[in-house]
């Protein structure tokens, strides 16, 4: 990797593949000052055309195509933000052994979050409060979700709440099936979108969202009685994403727990520079308002989406419309205007 | 119907009913730089005066005095914005038939959008993934939602899953009733908001919503147990709308299904300028991410309300807060600064 | 309690406690020209330092200290607004009869919104339609909650739709239990936030939402066998709030049930100055379309959080982005300026 010696942001562009967040990233580098580059394929381009956001489009036949055009984002000077679709197209080992281009935040980080076990271990050591794994069904003490591996359309699961009803119903399932045992949460999805400025050390909060998913936000419009009549059972497909505001009270929990799992992220294998920039917490809020952690997505999430021109949040601390994906390229632009770009690529 | 010669905007007003979008339509109008009229009752007065977004309000007993004021409107040189409401107090054939003051749009469509036959035959030749119809109870093949005509409060259906089922649940009901047999699409809905510039023949998408229906938006708060105890059935009374964004890798398939909506209509009988201005399409998007199309409203929808600053895709797109109804407004300057109105009346 | 004679508002602070509003609170004052300053608990001093919202932070070891550091406000000249959180942790009988600082608002409003009897009288009085209450098990005659007083995790509650059923189960329940009988309303929740200017004596609409509770709007994403088989049950803890927009032709019924509430509080006990400022009806909208309405809050709500930057209807009104808590410091402003500061201090 090359480290540009130029303090002027306008010497540098951001890049991103068109897709997931991409509409925001790009305008909020444009907003920033920086030339835009999307990189597209034939059946995205029209959305790039018609949303104005980028100031050049290159073109590929398929993203997983990446590396065939990684050499003109070089030339061009690019700064590339991975989000969860570049990540998933060009995948997590190609990033961390291939990529050349300059990539923004901690290549490391997406081995953690990728892995299930990894970032489990991750999330326990930082005291967050994730939901229990039975590893023996006779231990069973709670409402259970027995989730299938690889199952599709929603049937891959069942509900218990005993050893003795596990049991009964684990044998309408194929004896070989592999399955895992997780406590049962019930309460409110929530998504907590954080920045942690890697220049100034304080982490942020950005936005939250709930996300809008087939058919598990739907469902719920369907009587009782005609759910059982017709055979229902809850999928998970994301569809999209609705803007929400949380009860003011429970921020302060939300920087305690942001600001541990950014500590904690210092020590994390392969990670030297710990985790920064744009993250997400993606859990539950119970009925006594406990965070219960299901995930981390150690980049822009797409819940950011509906804040394109802020959100309450960052209406709080900004005088602009501020976006996550404009926080990370004022960030990026601060760096470069500091001599400091180097420390924000990964 | 007079075609006016100013090129002027100043010398037009815009005016609408006082229902349904008409605080976009006239906020919209009036940053575009028009007069605005809100055509009111005595009971919504109370609304616009307190909102301050029209310059002129004409007062009538009820909205379906429409026709004892039009000649004002005609002399103030005001061009009518329809919407829900008004095509509904006015009445699709008076509209097409009586109306003589300008009116934007394309008159004929609203046959097409309120003849549910004609709708499906224009959605199915534009390519639109449209729920299964089943004409022979033997041929059910999945699940259904049977519903009786005119019943109301949303007893008047049932589900089923086979043939068998069908005759089975069939039988509570009187045997002369009328129904329909439709596949059961179980999903998100999801009501995408266009505008197509007859101008720039340049289709647009403005923003999303879902809406907030009485009961079906809130029976699932109730638990299972409980609604089977009370009995309770989903009913679908709009009351409201909530903002949502989409996935972005959706945005392709919204832009195409939009563009072959705009196409066909062009061959539609007795709409000579085909299908322009907003639109929107309204449907369920399935665990598999496919979008099933119910209805199509061949105008403004209040699905668009929340947006009145403009939506996230707009700021996108436009640097000033681009509400749908701003964008109509600004469409109808464009036109008469060109000298183009006439394109845009129906 | 002085009544201060300067006309300037930087001569004054505008003062809150830190949590549920605050941030709204001091950022519309700030807006406004006002000194902010948040009365803080160690606990929270992050959340108030990283929103910058506050000029002054004032730390107290538990915010039922409050009368500890008012001596502070009174010197700085500090008008106090008074939340949900202010209320619950100072008390309603210690904001009567203790406070000394000046208070925006109605003080002696407070015993009415807090007492479900008194409450209910208001409203009953104001026509507002509240759900009916059967003091006797032989009159039920529709489907009604039977709630058990201080039951605790949504246990604490059965329906029933005939004295019958009734009978049947309530056995379930230790027999000294004491309960209340409430028609059972089914429809979409709806909170409609007003502003009533004791200046210019005209309510404002500023905006609507939908609350976020744990579990009741997640317990709909499980499928209901799924339900049933895990054994849930509904309960209400809230988590945070969803931006709506109503069906613009409810807005009449909005403005009318909330001129009616307002002016049936200038003849309440206690309250010589009747209900002024924002407040908050917090219903139901029924299939029909009838606002059923539960409870009055005689404050600002964490409903308007979603809005800091204003909501689509304050940007009718308004060409700034109006929030409630910017409203209310804009009228404590234009008193200041007219002289006319007591008349808001309760």
């Amino acid at each position: 990797m090359t480290t540009p010696l130029s303090k002027n942001p306008k010497d540098f562009a951001i890049a991103t593949i068109g897709s997931h967040t991409a509409l925001q990233i790009l305008k909020g580098a444009r907003d920033e000052g920086f030339r835009t580059i999307a990189i597209i394929t034939p059946e995205v381009r029209r959305v790039y055309e018609s949303f104005k956001v980028a100031d050049e489009l290159i073109e590929i036949p398929s993203f997983s195509d990446y590396f065939s055009i990684e050499d003109q984002l070089i030339e061009k000077n690019a700064i590339v933000i991975p989000h969860g679709s570049f990540v998933s197209y060009v995948g997590v080992e190609n990033v961390a052994s291939k990529m050349k281009a300059m990539y923004y935040g901690s290549k490391g980080i997406l081995r953690w979050e990728s892995d299930r076990g990894m970032e489990r271990e991750w999330l326990k050591k930082a005291g967050v409060n994730v939901p229990k794994i039975f590893s023996n069904p006779d231990e069973i003490d709670r409402p259970v979700i027995v989730k299938f591996h690889g199952a599709k359309g929603g049937f891959g699961y069942f509900i218990a709440n005993t050893p003795t009803e596990f049991k009964e119903r684990i044998k309408e399932f194929p004896p070989e099936s592999e399955y895992a045992i997780q406590e049962y949460v019930v309460g409110v999805p929530m998504y907590v979108h954080y920045f942690f400025s890697k220049l100034t050390g304080e982490l942020e909060i950005m936005s939250f969202d709930k996300r809008y998913e087939s058919n598990a936000d739907s469902i719920g419009r369907i009587a009782a009685k005609d759910q059982i009549e017709a055979g229902l059972r809850t999928s998970y497909t994301i569809t999209g994403n609705i803007p929400i505001v949380v009860r003011e009270s429970m921020l302060p929990m939300f920087f305690t727990i942001g600001e541990s799992v950014v500590e904690l992220s210092k020590g994390l294998e392969g990670v030297p520079k710990g985790l920064f920039g744009p993250f997400c917490l993606e859990g539950i809020i119970d009925p006594n308002l406990n965070f219960r952690v299901f995930e981390i997505s150690a980049r822009i999430v797409a819940g950011t989406n509906p804040y394109i021109e802020g959100s309450p949040y960052t209406a709080l601390r900004y005088t602009e419309p501020m976006s996550t994906g404009r926080r990370l390229s004022r960030e990026i632009k601060q760096a470069i205007e500091q001599g400091r770009l180097a420390e924000l690529l990964g």
